[in-house]
């Protein structure tokens, strides 16, 4: 009989390469795809997600998992043998309560709504995507119905994301951020006056915010012989295996920050795709699996170095050769002010640090509703727009820069939201390591020097790919589960820097 | 219990998504990947292989067939069930004689076979592609042992681009042909000073050609709703189903033809797969199958349509003006004497129509020779040197205007090549039809009007899909199969006119 292991090894590598399919057939439909190939694509990503679950629930795999662990004697749980058969194990158990066309329904609806979103964003007209809505959050309720163990319908959701987060755990984390977000808001409410960011508005010509992004790209470990960078509506970051690894960007040429930080942040989503351990590749341990450790890759990069002081010294003095006219004078020290200005705002990618978790925050609330039918889709615009006005005190003008700017809802990516700000305090803790164990990062960092970083990144969290959920790769590294304090702390002392306070 | 046909067509439909899959794998590893993604990319390609192949072959597929041919009850060959049994049967017989091993194996080998040459090739360098040549011609005699009832090897291979061929008529068929263009090669060989082809070489700024290819192929039918254009090394056409239809192209700076009329054969490839009919999407009748169709197709578009005198009229002045300098004065006449020079070179896809053929059938026998190991890979080099000088009367400076210049062995593609001639004495046959049907045809094509024959052509090949072999979709169209005579008489009218002979 042949090694339970490779059995299993040899099953799971099948399934790592649908993976890669389904990965690929989606970045080609946001990046590639001519718009009318959607009703076709639709379908393939329904019959390859079809297959590969079937492939993945049937009782072969739940026998060679059997074996497998009979075998593990004693092995380390550690090892990458053991942390196979226990990921592929909890993955199983939960896949196998869906059924097969529910599953390939799932992933149907996600295809040709995210087509429908790119049209009804363009047109700011949510009733072209609304149906979409309807049909995705049915699938979803479905989905739940799956499950009978569940504290609350939204579980389920969120631990696809997520693995392991309970929905109780996650609103008491967000209710000790968002009082916590508040305080800071009004701390600096009364000093708009210290900060001005009109550097960053004018005109930016897109082919010199090319050469910027990739000069800056390429110091964060962007290479291309195994990346590529492209445009999309909504940028995201994909990986093959960790030799085949790309982000997408856009560009405004009225908004410096759009393609400059949104680049850093998918190249922290892809530097934690390229540094998983060649060991693990093609198993299911070879993608990262908890969405929040990547977010707080790519937030981490994105916000601690990007907008941080040292890096900013770094930035100003290129942007101001590149760019010239009313940013020629621009210094490292205006710049870190500039991209850290605090405002309530209508779009979340482009929020700052501060209010960031806000957009979060309600998003996570209005998914709830939507899910368990306190809130029908039909209302959803208005609630959004109310729910912007409560928590940010801004008015929605239209549904493009509201409930349509998002396009998680109608690709059905429904639980995931909660995963960004939850992604901002993972990245708090772990840049409070990597600083205790890198004496002399802000100084690497005021050199442009950003492998350092990567480096300890890679050890610490990227080589390790799905070994460990969340809270097991944070005991190791931070000693504790997702904490509030350290991402709060970190914005206080870069608030007090910037407005020029004690925030203590 | 369900109805049988339902029942064929839903395990077909899966298929075509596959078949999809595979495409997209190919089309981004040719157009997108980042080369260190190769290693990957092949255990993709051919896992998907291996589970398409073993959900084809199964014995379910043949209970399914024989079911739904029970169910045909006398409906007619030519209607969709009685075709869909028809080819579905045809292919079930042939792929459930190989083992998902080596049809796994094949695609592995194909994916970087493909990937290592295209190092070889830029580097000029035999040795670095000849173990993949080895590799995928030794996997390529595994698959031939597969079938005990062949007259010959070789007619395998043949039967999987075009479908019911026999390596003996291809052979007869070739024969005919080259003492044909061997004789109009002499006729010509002596008035050279006829044809002055010095307006094709000189700068042609990329951007500027790509507006008259864009001009060009929107004329043709290209629409950026359900096609796209990219770079490619090797140009390629693909479809993903009618709407999502992507060809390639590559531009030469200073040689015209190169950008202009691949991109007008690859677009010819494109409206085929475009053309097949609605009912026809998501079967295995949705994509043409006979390669020889298929090439009919392009060469139709690249040399009867784009190097025929009528478009030369409309072509010429646009280039005037598009590039002027030295092509500022050119006509009709004299566009349509520089295209259609015949003079034997070296590379293939920049053939003139007359000695283009030259080039298949040296490579047809070559690899007829090294299926049957009657040449070795390591003398394959020296073996096409020596025949390009006996058939062709050039020698050759290097493998990569040589050996190197095709993608095909490298990329598994093997019996693939006799195609193309076939192709063009295809499109022979179908243009002195369709210029029977279409009395105004020239009229239209001297207007730039092309969207006549494109219907032409619609009706009576596009739309079929798969659902006819070449001989019976000829038998039905032009009244016989496969002949060499339309092609030569075609040839003997043009160069007639292009170099002042009577040929008769």
């Amino acid at each position: 009989m042949a090694d339970p292991f490779e059995q299993l090894r040899e099953r799971m590598a099948a399934l790592a390469d649908l993976r890669n399919v389904s990965q690929l057939l989606d970045w080609d439909q946001q990046t590639m795809m001519p718009p009318r190939g959607a009703a076709a694509r639709a379908e393939t990503v329904s019959t390859v997600e079809r297959i590969s679950h079937d492939m993945f629930v049937s009782d072969q795999t739940g026998r060679l998992l059997e074996a497998a662990e009979a075998h593990l004697d004693g092995a380390s749980p550690d090892s990458d043998d053991a942390s196979l058969v226990r990921v592929v194990k909890r993955r199983w158990e939960k896949a196998r309560r869906v059924p097969s066309d529910l599953a390939a329904d799932l992933a149907r609806a996600a295809s040709v709504g995210q087509q429908a979103w790119t049209v009804a964003r363009r047109e700011s007209e949510f009733a072209g995507v609304a149906p979409y809505l309807e049909r995705n959050f049915e699938l979803v309720r479905r989905y739940v119905d799956c499950f009978d163990d569940l504290d609350c319908a939204y579980d389920a959701l969120l631990d696809d994301f997520e693995p392991g987060a309970r929905t109780v755990e996650v609103a008491r984390l967000f209710d000790e951020l968002k009082s916590e977000l508040i305080a800071l808001i009004a701390a600096v409410a009364g000093r708009s006056d210290r900060v001005d960011d009109s550097c960053l508005h004018g005109h930016f010509p897109v082919d010199r915010q090319r050469q910027l992004v990739t000069w800056l790209l390429e110091q964060m470990g962007f290479d291309r012989a195994s990346w590529r960078i492209d445009d999309a509506v909504h940028p995201f970051a994909s990986g093959f295996g960790n030799r085949d690894v790309r982000i997408t960007t856009r560009w405004d040429e009225h908004y410096l920050p759009t393609s400059l930080y949104g680049a850093m942040h998918e190249c922290g989503h892809g530097l934690y795709e390229e540094g998983v351990a060649e060991a693990l590749q093609r198993t299911p341990l070879g993608h990262p699996e908890s969405l929040g450790l990547h977010e707080s890759q790519s937030r981490l990069w994105e916000n601690m170095v990007g907008r941080g002081r040292p890096l900013c010294g770094v930035l100003a003095p290129r942007i101001a050769e590149l760019f010239g006219g009313p940013v020629s004078g621009l210094d490292g020290e205006g710049l870190y002010r500039a991209v850290n200005r605090v405002a309530p705002s209508l779009i979340r990618v482009e929020a700052d640090e501060v209010t960031y978790s806000l957009h979060i925050v309600l998003r996570f609330e209005l998914e709830q509703e939507l899910v368990e039918g306190r809130l029908a889709i039909r209302d959803l615009p208005e609630a959004w727009n109310a729910r912007y006005k409560e928590y940010l005190g801004v008015d929605v003008p239209d549904d493009a820069q509201g409930v349509l700017q998002d396009v998680h809802w109608a690709a059905g990516l429904i639980g995931y939201f909660p995963t960004y700000a939850l992604g901002n305090l993972i990245a708090g803790q772990l840049f409070r390591c990597a600083r205790a164990d890198l004496p002399d990062l802000d100084v690497q960092l005021a050199a442009g020097r950003l492998h350092g970083l990567r480096e300890w990144l890679r050890e610490h969290v990227h080589q390790h790919g799905a070994k460990f959920s969340t809270s097991e790769l944070l005991q190791r590294v931070a000693g504790g589960p997702i904490a509030v304090g350290p991402f709060v702390e970190y914005l206080k002392g870069k608030l007090s820097q910037v407005y020029d306070l004690d925030l203590g």
